[in-house]
């Protein structure tokens, strides 16, 4: 009896989501990045989902372990490349739960795809398959000392750890971020990058910089004619070179950047995009009560590509 | 940039594998059908899942809502669904665990396939796709009488409960046992029905008789030349009209029947598959320390297709 075996349903029935990587160390900002956009496109039209769900091993069975959760062995990284695949075809997936507060894997939970798909965690640019999945690809990274303190502050008071366990953990870490997270930069269309502007001395709370490293391998909006490389403007952008050599672009946005110079630039990235919708004002929050216009605009510029993949419809093509 | 979604290993690096289901509802004797195939042909070639694992709730949700575990509402079958496919690729699945113990979704478990996956459950031919993913569909329904007496023999011996809440159980079930789990008997290519004969005073501890259904649908060993109508053995085979009139082979095995006629006939059915091996002896274990022909000649039926299958690259070529 011959039996057809095919993914039947992605064929005709859904309609393919954009989707968006954000790779990036543990407590690197990639859950403030994505609330931001996500809040931005409404909850209902997006799923965000967090890869380091596909852990393989609990926390007690970790202990026993030569390596730590960022090693792709300790990582069901087969699934998550196959859940990346489903989702980017419009299907649903059953993905794993890891519980950060109890580190135990729980009962998994129903995904399916809404317009836009943002996939966070430790490895989802770790290899080609699932960076096959991605129409935008992020890498977050911060310098080591901001992300160390984050580290540091979130697991304390959030997952009930002591610093020097904290500390402890970092360390044992370190060899195998080198090795499996950091990497990932080197796949991503968009690096982004907040710290402090050496030599600087800003008043305290000013936030943080960033510097985004805009790669040709998706098109970013033209905004080399409204922002000259002029050192005196709190954001520019600058033709720089990758670590390759490759030209790129180097949008900074300086912590101190007034709210006014900020929404002229957020205003004009926005009418590239030439949709008929407001300039959307959930953007910039630091989850701490402040705002930040370097966070505000690295959401918008990724927000940007969202609505200009969907737009051009890019995703549904390159799917066939 | 375009981006090629492909489920790409499935090309090339997997073997698909030989994919059988057995239907039935709770307490049919799946289980001890399925035990015996894996143990003839060794678990490091077989693997055998659960599709009850799919439950979408756990038995304290399933409480407050209106309708039971039976219920495909109350299952992931559109997941259910796309693992059957993956599988019958040969992909890995990270699969959903419920536990009949604690009655709770446990942490899901990777399950690789083998050469033979055999897929037991309530709802494994429920829809088209789930069908299209099996090479060998069975359908087991004992005579109601005979599966009541198995699920309170079982359900309160190990999972815990009293004689009243099975048979309260049963009795909230039928409606959904019409409507979803025995209308998969239709899609089978084996109906097998364990009964005592009427009419007949065996002495007591006589296995049940076996009636199979050997539907045209898949090309069975032909066994008309050893095994004629008369009804003076206690194995025969006759043919028979199926539910819609079409004719199909019944073979009926009749408790009775003694060990020496019942290795003739499974000698035959193993020689006509031609391979260079012994009949396997693990076949016929009742799992009370009895041994029962009717199931042995059952299960070796079911072991001449899975094998027939892979020899013959027929579920190879049908899922090209």
């Amino acid at each position: 009896m011959p039996k057809l075996i095919r993914m039947e349903r992605a064929r005709d029935k859904q309609k393919r989501p954009v989707m968006m990587a954000i790779a990036g160390d543990s407590a690197a900002g990639k859950t403030t990045l994505t609330k931001g956009l996500v809040k931005a496109l409404g909850p209902e039209r997006v799923t965000a989902i967090c890869v380091d769900d596909y852990h393989r091993y609990d926390r007690q069975e970790r202990k026993t372990l030569p390596f730590t959760a960022l090693h792709p062995d300790c990582n069901y990284v087969e699934i998550m490349e196959q859940h990346l695949q489903l989702l980017a075809m419009g299907e649903p997936i059953l993905k794993p739960v890891y519980d950060h507060d109890t580190g135990l894997l729980a009962r998994p939970e129903l995904v399916e795809p809404r317009d836009f798909v943002i996939v966070e965690g430790l490895l989802p640019l770790h290899t080609r398959i699932s960076r096959a999945c991605f129409d935008i690809a992020v890498y977050l990274g911060p310098p080591e000392e901001i992300r160390r303190k984050w580290k540091i502050a979130r697991d304390t008071q959030k997952r009930g750890y002591q610093p020097e366990q904290v500390a402890a953990e970092l360390e044992r870490r370190e060899p195998e971020s080198a090795a499996y997270i950091r990497p990932q930069r080197a796949f991503a269309d968009l690096v982004v990058r907040f710290a402090p502007i050496a030599g600087r001395d800003d008043p305290p709370n000013t936030p943080l910089s960033a510097e985004l490293l805009l790669r040709p391998t998706i098109r970013h909006p033209g905004l080399s004619t409204i922002l000259d490389s002029s050192e005196r403007r709190s954001i520019h952008l600058k033709m720089s070179r990758d670590e390759d050599g490759r030209p790129c672009d180097a949008l900074h946005v300086h912590g101190y950047a007034p709210i006014e110079e900020s929404q002229v630039v957020q205003k004009a990235i926005w009418s590239r995009l030439g949709v008929d919708a407001e300039l959307p004002d959930a953007l910039g929050d630091l989850g701490t009560g402040q705002r930040s216009e370097p966070l505000g605009i690295t959401q918008l510029l990724l927000l940007y590509h969202l609505l200009d993949a969907q737009r051009s419809g890019s995703h549904q093509a390159a799917a066939q």
